[in-house]
């Protein structure tokens, strides 16, 4: 491809809007283009990353045994309705109506739609399992869009669903998702971690998500630093092995006047303890009902005064439908003294407790009355709580399954995630099998998405420098960037054209900057478009019959002479590309 | 890909609903399935041919120079506010509010969305011209979808765009994509016309359709039977060669009362004449601005009575911006005569009249009174009227090209059109650049469509029988289908095994049937789903050393020997694929 000729709107500028990385040099390199806030246009350089994405993800599920469909965008209602999605998504939705006054949406996901196609033309175990996926465009209306493509509104997702006969079938094609996905994320040339996830609202029990590494990510990933473990778990996950428990204190009980100390860092200071020292007691309203305002009754919840507790694990320990903080009110109304004051001694309301927390000799706690707290609390003697693993896992925390290793904490972009489903959305939308036995079976399900557009981003949040992106080879745009320095000079021309003809005959993606301009400008906008491999054709070089090669990732370039050129090439794009498949 | 293992939902019953034969085939094969109306999902064979053209569109469209980019589906009101079709589109159109309450559309074409990026990033002469095209699920709400994928409110569409500093060069672009076109429908197998076409609502002045001829198709063409022409239009459009002009009768002109004779049939009958013998005049009403309810002057138009009028063709005569038939009334008011009895003589009104009128010797008109019509008129003498070419061509009318051939009629299936656009949207959105003489120009446009899924369907309307679809090599889903006969003979087992596996090495794409089921219904699948090519391993032909080989196209299969099976298969995959590159 000639640069004269394509389209690559470089800017010296992003927009001021434009603050994370991928954001900013996807707009200045000409990869992406705003049309409205959170939907981008994929200009020719941002298309071809996303297509070589789509294409590694194509040949990895279709290699898993997975079959390609494409669902349309445009979904009834009345399949939302019947799952229940219709009224319980909110806003993220794109709700419409059809010329004839009926309600559509355009799907921000597709297990409705799959599920009423498998259930029409699937009716025996003989045709199961079933694993579907598509790529296509989703809209799904983020409240604040913002950070480019990373979290647009409208973008491009890989999503996967598969059905089964049974729960041991379906774990069988989860694992060869979770393969498939450490095949992709590899061939994309990232550095990630597979992590246990939470299965959030799309429910299930079983997920993993797939975190690139980057410190601008937003996830928190805990992974365990022994050499021969692979245990990695986003925080909300992370199991933290119990501590042991120490000798509990021998010395009584006792309430002491605070006046105005309720936060662990004033009640820390008041008695001169470190935080751990201190047991704090949150009060949480579970299983409430907006629609109707029934159910919420009140729950405790303590983890050590320097620790923070993990709702996700304190919504799976009390098997919560929802959970929130109660308000000032009911916890008054709970332990009988303002918010600051509550603790575990003599509440009435149920306690669950970190195990940490149950491990401490003594702790200072609040009083449950207004200006006080008890010290040389101890637990199983001042108070009872059920055990649970209610905190956030930090760096540092001993490694649940090897027992050797610690966690090194990271901070991950989720491009992919698996889930088993199981009958989540089969139960509810009837569809069902004849089993083996002659009778009516509810298929298991799992589903398995991967952001693609995300992942072309998150790729950059990884692998730039201030001069702009540096592209692993596999998803880089074009392999090669083919810098003619002098175009005006006809030596120069004759060779880079000659170079262009043929690195192309080989199969080589080149980006021919021909353009009419200086050296210093081209370097620049190269560096800015981040293609992993440069040749620059010069006078200086060319008189002594040798081109410059440079990786992106390095700082010098090399002589190579001029006959080697094209197989240095070759051997170059074909070493990069075969490492991620290894 | 084994059989067993797919998702193809064969059927033996369509739904009633499906009347085009490929709505039929395409469900009964397991090709789609309907979502809702003009709603389809397509499944694995479905997507598997809709992604062959997809790839065929996208090799063609980048050797011709263009570029790949991705738009949003999702477009914000305010551009189409400013090309003015937010206002002129009507219930086609999926309109939406987000959760902020911006006005927004789903694009049904891109024409604004690309204009919008084109003048943002482009100034200068020195970056065009640009050529620039996507690959995207489109929404038009249809008021009545049909016939499957052929008119879905869905469906999948290659559009592109190019942006020129003048005519001239649009022009080369225009060319170039028409070639694209060619090579695009002839690697796709099809039998096909390129028609001269109306520009109709997307304006400009040049254009061609691309016409899959198949006796089901909804467009009327005409194409020069003559050897060296290539002479093809749609009827809307075909240029039909002024009739000599046939030396005027000398009788004089005369009023004969008839009573209640107001159509051709008719009148034609009471003088006891051929319809031919008559002119008809018809009233329309021109310029109306259904806005302001302003403008809507009245004119006569002219054909020979045995004629179709082309209102496509009156209103480029006219120049007109809108036209439609007058009302009764109004029909009335200008001619002082009810509807029936309108002539040319003494008419207040403008008359335009096809050529064929006018080298009429003499002709019965109308005679602008209530139950009179008046015979002997001849034109010129007896009225004036503007010469134009207003009727609809006919099979045997003379070519205006090579002026030695004569129309042929058939019937298409519009797969492909290409529009010069000029500046239609370029002016309305100021999309301007820097011209070398250092002023500023408005760019030239032109764009160019192609119907994906309608490609799909139209290649089965002109190719099946009564079995199911016959789908030419380059789009069909596998190239082969191997069947095994007997699956529970063991060597029919490992020969097909073997086969498979062989012919998947050697780079040919195979559908597996491997399922426990009888031959016959093997047979009848293979029929319906229209692969290619057929192998067949059964326990008869195998005692010979040999397998049955058929295309689909022919009626008999051939032994060829085992071990010539795959070279021979390779052979004509090879051949039938070359031939549509040739």
């Amino acid at each position: 491809m000639r640069y004269s000729q394509a389209l690559i709107p470089t800017l010296k500028e992003a927009p001021a809007e434009a603050q994370v990385v991928s954001h900013v040099m996807l707009v200045r390199a000409g990869y992406i283009r705003k049309l409205a806030a959170g939907i981008y246009t994929l200009l020719p350089l941002g298309w071809r990353v996303v297509r070589k994405i789509e294409e590694i993800v194509r040949e990895e599920m279709n290699r898993a045994g997975a079959q390609e469909v494409l669902m349309p965008a445009a979904v009834p209602a009345e399949l939302w309705q019947e799952s229940g999605r219709w009224q319980a998504y909110g806003a993220e939705l794109l709700r419409f109506k059809d010329r004839k006054g009926a309600d559509f949406l355009i799907g921000p996901t597709h297990e409705e739609v799959i599920v009423d196609i498998v259930r029409r033309d699937v009716k025996s175990y003989r045709q199961l399992p079933l694993n579907l996926y598509q790529i296509q465009a989703k809209f799904r209306d983020e409240p604040r869009p913002r950070a480019g493509v990373m979290r647009g509104r409208e973008f491009i997702m890989k999503d996967a669903y598969s059905f089964h006969a049974d729960e041991d079938d379906c774990k069988r094609t989860y694992q060869r998702m979770y393969d498939a996905y450490l095949a992709i994320f590899r061939r994309c040339g990232l550095a990630f971690r597979a992590v246990e996830a939470d299965t959030g609202n799309i429910g299930g029990t079983l997920s993993h998500e797939f975190q690139v590494l980057a410190t601008s990510g937003e996830d928190n990933i805990v992974a365990c630093d022994h050499e021969a473990c692979s245990y990695a778990a986003n925080v909300e996950m992370a199991q933290i092995v119990p501590a042991e428990k120490a000798t509990p204190a021998a010395a009584p009980r006792e309430q002491v006047a605070t006046p105005g100390q309720r936060t662990i860092e004033e009640v820390s200071g008041f008695f001169g303890v470190p935080a751990a020292a201190l047991a704090k007691t949150l009060v949480y309203r579970r299983d409430f009902d907006p629609e109707t305002g029934k159910g919420g009754t009140l729950v405790a919840a303590m983890v050590r005064g320097d620790r923070e507790l993990n709702e996700a694990k304190l919504k799976r320990a009390l098997d919560a439908s929802t959970l929130e903080l109660a308000g000032d009110a009911e916890v008054e109304r709970a332990t009988g003294a303002p918010v600051g004051f509550a603790g575990p001694v003599g509440l009435v309301v149920p306690v669950v407790a970190d195990h940490e927390v149950l491990a401490m000799a003594e702790a200072i706690v609040g009083a449950n009355a207004a200006d006080g707290h008890l010290r040389h609390v101890v637990p199983g003697r001042d108070f009872q709580a059920t055990a649970a693993d209610l905190r956030v896992a930090v760096e540092g925390d001993a490694c649940p399954r090897c027992g050797k290793g610690h966690f090194k904490a990271y901070r991950g972009i989720e491009v992919g995630h698996v889930f088993f489903l199981g009958t989540r959305y089969s139960k509810k939308m009837h569809c069902v099998f004849l089993g083996e036995d002659g009778k009516e079976h509810v298929m298991i399900m799992g589903c398995y998405g991967i952001g693609v557009t995300r992942t072309a981003a998150a790729a950059i949040e990884q692998n730039h420098d201030e001069g702009g992106i540096v592209w692993p080879m596999a998803i880089a745009p074009y392999q090669v960037t083919l810098l003619s320095l002098q175009p005006g000079d006809a030596d120069v021309r004759r060779v880079s054209e000659e170079l262009h003809e043929k690195l192309e005959a080989a199969g080589i993606e080149v980006l021919y900057d021909d353009r009419d301009e200086r050296p210093g400008s081209k370097f620049k906008d190269a560096d800015l478009v981040g293609i992993p491999l440069r040749v620059a054709v010069g006078k200086k070089s060319l008189a002594e019959g040798a081109v410059e090669l440079k990786h992106r990732r390095d700082k010098e370039a090399t002589k190579v002479p001029l006959a080697e050129i094209v197989a240095t090439i070759e051997a170059k794009v074909a070493e990069e590309l075969a490492r991620g498949r290894t």
